[in-house]
Parts: C-alpha cells; structure tokens; sequence
C-alpha cells in the first residue's frame, strides 16, 4: 500500500509558539516526521513524504534503513488539494500525518489491515488523522469537521466506512497540551520525546492535573 | 466479571462550569452515566455505581432492563480509596469511569477480554480511563499520573500488564472542549448528546478548528 505523510516543511506547529521558539518547533516537527517514518517502516510500508518545499531528510536525523525507504514529493498546493492529487487510483492510498507521534507499528496496521473502502483514523476535534482509501471516486477534505464530512463523502459515493478506535492515532500533536502525551506514550527510542526532554520539558502535577513545564532553557542549546 | 462504575453524585464535572451551570452538569453527569450503564450492559457485564452519595437511579433516564443490571453502593471516601476497597480479591475487577461518554460496547470488550494482570485504557494526561485488575495485589491511586504509577505499580507487584489503545475510552468528559467529541462520536441513541443539544449546544467551525458553541438558553428549560 502506498502511504502518504503530509508535511509542512515550512514554519510547522505554529500552535506551539506559546512554549516552542520556530526553530524549536521546527525540530519537534522533523522529530515526529522522523518517528513516524520508522514506525511506518516497521510495518512494512514505504512512505512518500509529501511536502510543501523540498526537504532535505539527510539533515534530520533518520537512520538509514528507513531513509531508503521513504521518498519526498514535493506539492505546493494546499493539503486537500495536494492529497486528492494521490487519490483516484484503484490501489489504496493510506494518508499519515507526519504529527501522530504517538503512532506504534500495532496501532498503524490496525488502520492497514481495515477492509473497508474507506477506513479512517479519527483525530480529536472531528479530524482525519490517518486513514487508507480504496475507492476510486473518495476524496478528502481536511478543512473543519472532516471525519464527520469525510463519513458523508463515503456514503456519497458508495463507499463502505470503517474508523479505528485508537487514541495513539488519535492524538496529533498541535498545541502545547499536547505535549504531554508525547511524553507519557512516545516510544523509548523515539526521537520527538527526546527532542522534548533536551528542550527542557517535564511532566509536572498541579491540582492533580497533569501538564508540562519548562525548565530554564540550556543556554548551549 | 465484577464492574465498578464511580460516580460523584454531589457537583458532578465542576470543570465543565464555564460552559454548563450546577444543574446542567449534574443533568450531563447523570446522561453520561446512564450511556455508560447502558453500554456497559450489552457487554453483558452486570455493574456497581460507587456512589459519594446516594443515588436514586429511578429518577435517572435509564432504561428498565439496564436498571435491573445495576446496582448501587454508598462510599464517601475519595475515589482512590473507595476503589482499593473493592480490589484484593482473587476474582477480576473492572473500574469504568462514569464520563466515558463515548464508550461503545466494542471498545470495552477490547479492555475486558484482555488477559494481562493489570489492563489499563490510558486517559489523556496521564489518566486511567478505565482498567481491569486481575492480581490481588494491585491497588489504584487516581492521583495525578495515575496511568504511569499504575504501571509502575504493576511492576511492583510483579503484575503483567497491557495497554488498551482506544481513542474512546481515552477521552473522559471533563472540560468545554471535551463537548465536541460527545457531539461528533457519541452513538446515534446515547443520552450525553442528547442533553447537550438540548442544552443548545451544536458544532461550530472557527479557523478550520472545530468547537461547540452554545445558543442563547431557552428559557422554558
């Protein structure tokens, strides 16, 4: 199956300007392209990254048997746009967000072993985190309630709809709340918890909730 | 398998106070807890509400052969506590939140039909949404991380242990934003989004990111 990952290589993650300068954001975000491309390969799959400028992945720090495995197309149009130009085909077309960095290999191929025509990930929000499409006519739209609308989409065209249930695809990582669960749930090798830590991050408890807090920036940082 | 449902019958979901006055959010609270009963039940699993207070379920919208499921026991102490009190059996023991508002009878097999000691469906922030114990050993403390110090617990006690990846049961009702995802994901025949339209609530869309937002109260109600 070919797999999509979306990327907006420039200026990503402005949500977390609150607690991340541009180019720490811009590392978090390379941090979880990167996690997610190891993830996808570990399930077997070779990604296309599809960014909105050229990307130079031999700068982010990706091993390199995933690196052969992944290629870059770039396409300046906005998401849907972009995506739907990848659609229309018979074969199936899986689309990833390159922010899910929670994604695990099981959790992933839960969403790839799906049977539907259409299979989608829900994200918070009514969002379409992840989702594979098996059906010529399908196209996505990401703007606003899209799981909601991309359901309706389905029932349009005669496509059979199925979502998974899973709260690592669940959970993109957009605002600095977020960062939480990133640090709860990432992997142990993954690169975006590390990323967080070396910034300075912390799981910290306040009235019992559970947010993250910043140490002094490292100066030599 | 024995399930524990808590509940806090007095000020139920202060968190929700921006949004819902004291009435309404007992009228959410109690929906939630129904829809919750009500799933938990055609799981086939009969359920124990652990009640702060007394509660009278006759005057709750319940269904007549939900109710005849379910029963009620009276513990004023804090959560932690009043679930440990139920643990350190040899027999399993389920505890569900009574705000899982969009738990399906699907998701929760998932939880129940694992085999691990101890198996937890994380809530965000580090939350246990939901968990089964098997091991007369393990005790809960709700407390902050809890999901992470239930982990660890089960180390401790020489527990195995299994996460269950579920978007539904990781998302408890507690906040306005939480709102959002009772309108979008909750069942066609649940009570909680019900209520909420009702309560003049519906899904609105500002900058492509989804909210709820609330009509002007009818004063009839």
């Amino acid at each position: 199956m070919r797999v999509v990952v979306p990327f907006a290589a420039t200026a990503p993650k402005t949500r977390l300007s609150p607690v991340l300068s541009p180019a720490e954001r811009s590392r978090v975000a390379e941090a979880m392209l990167a996690d997610v491309l190891t993830t996808l390969t570990e399930t077997g799959h070779e990604a296309t990254i599809l960014a909105t400028t050229p990307v130079d992945l031999e700068e982010y720090d990706i091993d390199p048997d995933v690196l052969e495995r992944v290629s870059v197309a770039v396409d300046e149009r906005p998401l849907t746009e972009a995506v739907n130009a990848r659609l229309g085909t018979d074969d199936p077309v899986a689309v990833v967000m390159a922010d899910l960095a929670l994604a695990t290999p099981a959790a992933l191929e839960r969403l790839f072993e799906t049977e539907a025509d259409v299979a989608i990930a829900p994200g918070r929000g009514s969002g379409t985190n992840a989702l594979v499409v098996r059906h010529p006519e399908f196209r996505v739209d990401y703007h606003g309630t899209s799981y909601l609308d991309h359901r309706e989409r389905a029932q349009d065209v005669g496509a059979s709809l199925e979502t998974v249930d899973s709260f690592r695809l669940a959970t993109d990582i957009d605002e600095p709340a977020d960062l939480v669960e990133v640090l709860v749930h990432g992997r142990d090798d993954a690169r975006a918890p590390a990323v967080l830590r070396e910034c300075g991050f912390e799981l910290t408890e306040t009235d019992g909730r559970v947010t993250v807090s910043r140490r002094e920036s490292n100066p030599s940082k």
